[in-house]
């Protein structure tokens, strides 16, 4: 009922040029999962968590054949805190973190061209190395079990508080995937843009805020094993750098995870390095899966003691459907001397933490 | 075109060993109801407000046939201000309330597993006790004759201004819902745990932001009734309880309503006692209906005079369709010499307030 | 699982009265547009940039046949900055405007009622004078070839820094759009509620927030022309009024627009009034368009020198299809002796912007 669209011209003579355009298609997406979780440091906390198998979310996402082996696609997808139906922490310009409150497609936001070449997309993207943390960890880096709480303990601002807006995703993103059918190899790599400063900052060649990362990886014969390296440009304080080597073996019903990780920061003049490890097991039984890992880390300071943890994980599913599971685990984390990992409830240097959790995960 | 899934093997595995999954399937749904209200106190407004019928809202859910009796089923509903398009108050731990700004699943966010032992569901959903107050009122708790104005006084913050953020809908809840086919016996309970506190409140006997909540009914013969009960758990303030009896009987073309109410809860030391009950009436023509309301609360104060209102209201309903309705209501509120209830302009104690609106509902 | 709907009586009696009702239906829709940006003013600027060719988005709509020449509608839509995935700026009460943060049905939230009388509607919508400057633009008021940089510098803020709330949008709007077949006459009209103030402002006829606007249009034998004015009341400063007439001609591939457009305000005492006007043409070569425009301003401020620019700029789309393009521009802004208009990056008074942009928008 409003005035006609004035691109109608235009659309009438495009319609002529073309073949009959795809139908419009959008897919509707999500998870809901809700733990209750039980964790102990030097006090105790019993708290209803969301995605502790899965991160709770919802999106739309499609693609569309534009013919001539080209395809456009576009993904949004919104993470959400399940326990109080809120949003989770998001970015604008890969400094300032915005708290959890408000929803928005802080998990993905990108549009792409798929071709020959492979994939050309922007916008809002996970990491390459942060892909490498997730897809080589036993639980995905979800739940108390996470193994990131160690492998990522710099970039999370876990040790000295300062977070990267880059650990897990970056904003302002172009990212380019190789093709498929590559003897196996696969890869793809990343470059966001710092839009904080309009000059490079000094000895740092990049602009605040920027990221850069790459991943390679060869898949075949039961193995999938992957390098990837980030780089986050902040003025704020040091360049943090990641390098990480993941790989998976599959054998009949059992899955084996590895993980090597160092991560290189500077902060308040000191520098920080930590060397992080995990070994992990998935073992199915039909609709079953027994879950285990251990991992282990040592974050080297400059002039300084060194400190670090190791954590022991033990996981369960029962696989409903291929949406909808329930799940359990147990977690262990045995502080080293000046170690203060915990996990959710403060520990004091040294001092152990746990943590049970039980929970249902369904996708839609 | 990224990294192939790992859990790829896992997953192939699972296929095997169960039965074809469910389609994955969500419904997309909500409401978009718009009203012009001119409303009176000491002064008068004229404004577009939403949900006045029913409250504004969009949501995704569904739910998925696991076999054996079993089910899975989730439910994001996020509520809106249809009149700029924004969200409506949430809680992230049932104390402090977040402006409506910002959307989220503030209305309900949940995961659940339906059998025959019933459901049990957890995330954030309506208390018991509020879904007492809701149903059995002719309006619905929605728009200028929402009879809560009186019968939830004290949840809402109406005196005192301190309200309690588990008076509709609860964060980090565990819900357990009776089956169905119990002899026209229905109800569901509800924990949702405090998760402000590692320890329980001194005298308490729960922590800050918890709440419990009951609800039975009874349906049958044109009849149905049901009691309910809930506490809320506050650090701040002293708990607030409330009770409601609430049943409606259909006889032909009428529908009668009846609620009693009692809230309790001690505000800066001073004990406050709300009584409130309402008579209703839902007379359909065809695809018309009139709707007529009393309600009337007393609130006692220990030591101090009471104070308490009588409102009563009078609507009207065209049904255009299932989905999409017009309808108006006029409201006037009779407060007693210390009442200050208003309809959104203020009054003098003692002063009357009133309001009329007219609108239109449209259900997707 | 929950307690039956207590409506049912009433939704049964409601079925037997009525023909089968329309099935329930919502399309879930949206646009995803990214561009890379380098923009240039006393420095420079590189950044992503969401919706340079159509705004980033996504909603939910629908119409409902009700019979008899009736229908109902709604449209949600919320705009996106797809480089982040965060939400864009809103305004709850029409005079003060949220940050992009968080995501809100700010592009449109709206029911409405359809019949051989027109449309209404009511909630969140475009101004009609906003619609005429984006219709008559060729580039669609979106990306750094924006003719309302110029056209509509009183209203979005860029002289004196005072953004008028309804320079796009209205909350708390009704609307009334005129019939089809009206021998090609069309056009509809808006009134915004102040909701600010309880009495009308001083002089002014109005409260603080309204807006009042309309337009009228009318297409033929290849013409598209049309007036539109708005008014919006505002108690912090004065109000702004604006008149705009446009055009279309189409010839063949192509398309001629023209824009005439004249704003008025006055800002601490002083009266600016804006006098614009712009050029631009769209050539159509099969899938691809080439577009051009100049667009000029001159604000006369009482007792203080005029300021203006003039824009030249000229961009190009590669159609994939219907849904997904491929685009680029360049613009170049001259301005005047005190001119100061930019495009991202600030200027001194009389020196030049320009910008170059290239990117992709996919609909879904």
């Amino acid at each position: 009922m409003r005035a006609p669209s004035l691109a109608l011209g235009a659309a009438a003579a495009l319609c002529a040029a073309m073949p009959a355009a795809a139908q419009s298609s959008v897919t509707v997406f999500g998870v809901v999962d809700l733990a209750v979780q039980h964790l102990r440091g030097d006090g105790h906390l019993t708290r209803l968590e969301s995605g502790a198998l899965n991160g709770s979310r919802f999106g739309f996402k499609g693609q569309e054949d534009l013919g001539g082996g080209l395809a456009a696609s576009f993904h949004l997808e919104a993470g959400i805190n399940a326990d109080t139906g809120r949003g989770r922490p998001n970015s604008i310009n890969n400094v300032v973190e915005t708290p959890g409150d408000f929803i928005s497609f802080n998990r993905r936001s990108t549009v792409g061209l798929i071709g020959r070449f492979g994939e050309v997309r922007a916008g809002r993207d996970y990491t390459p190395v942060a892909d490498n943390h997730t897809d080589f960890d036993v639980f995905g880096n979800s739940g108390n079990a996470d193994s990131s709480l160690l492998t990522q303990a710099l970039a999370i601002g876990l040790v000295a508080g300062r977070g990267v807006r880059t650990d897990v995703r970056a904003s302002n993103a172009v990212v380019y995937v190789l093709p498929p059918d590559l003897g196996g190899f696969w890869g793809y790599g990343m470059y966001a843009i710092g839009e904080n400063n309009n000059e490079p900052l000094p000895g740092f060649r990049g602009r605040d805020g920027g990221h850069r990362g790459a991943r390679l990886g060869w898949e075949g014969a039961g193995l999938n094993v992957a390098l990837a390296y980030g780089k986050s440009i902040l003025a704020s304080q040091d360049n943090l750098e990641n390098v990480h080597l993941g790989g998976t073996y599959t054998w009949n019903d059992l899955q084996f995870f590895g993980q090597l990780s160092r991560e290189r920061t500077t902060i308040d003049g000191v520098r920080h390095t930590n060397d992080a490890g995990a070994l992990g097991l998935r073992y199915t039984i039909g609709v079953q899966a027994i879950k285990a890992q251990v991992v282990t880390s040592r974050i080297k300071r400059a002039g300084m003691e060194s400190l670090g943890a190791t954590a022991y994980a033990l996981g369960y599913e029962y696989n409903l459907s291929l949406r909808t599971a329930l799940y359990g685990a147990v977690v262990y984390v045995h502080n080293n001397a000046r170690g203060t990992f915990d996990l959710g409830v403060p520990v004091a240097p040294g001092s152990s933490a746990s943590g049970v959790q039980a929970g249902m995960r369904h996708s839609f």
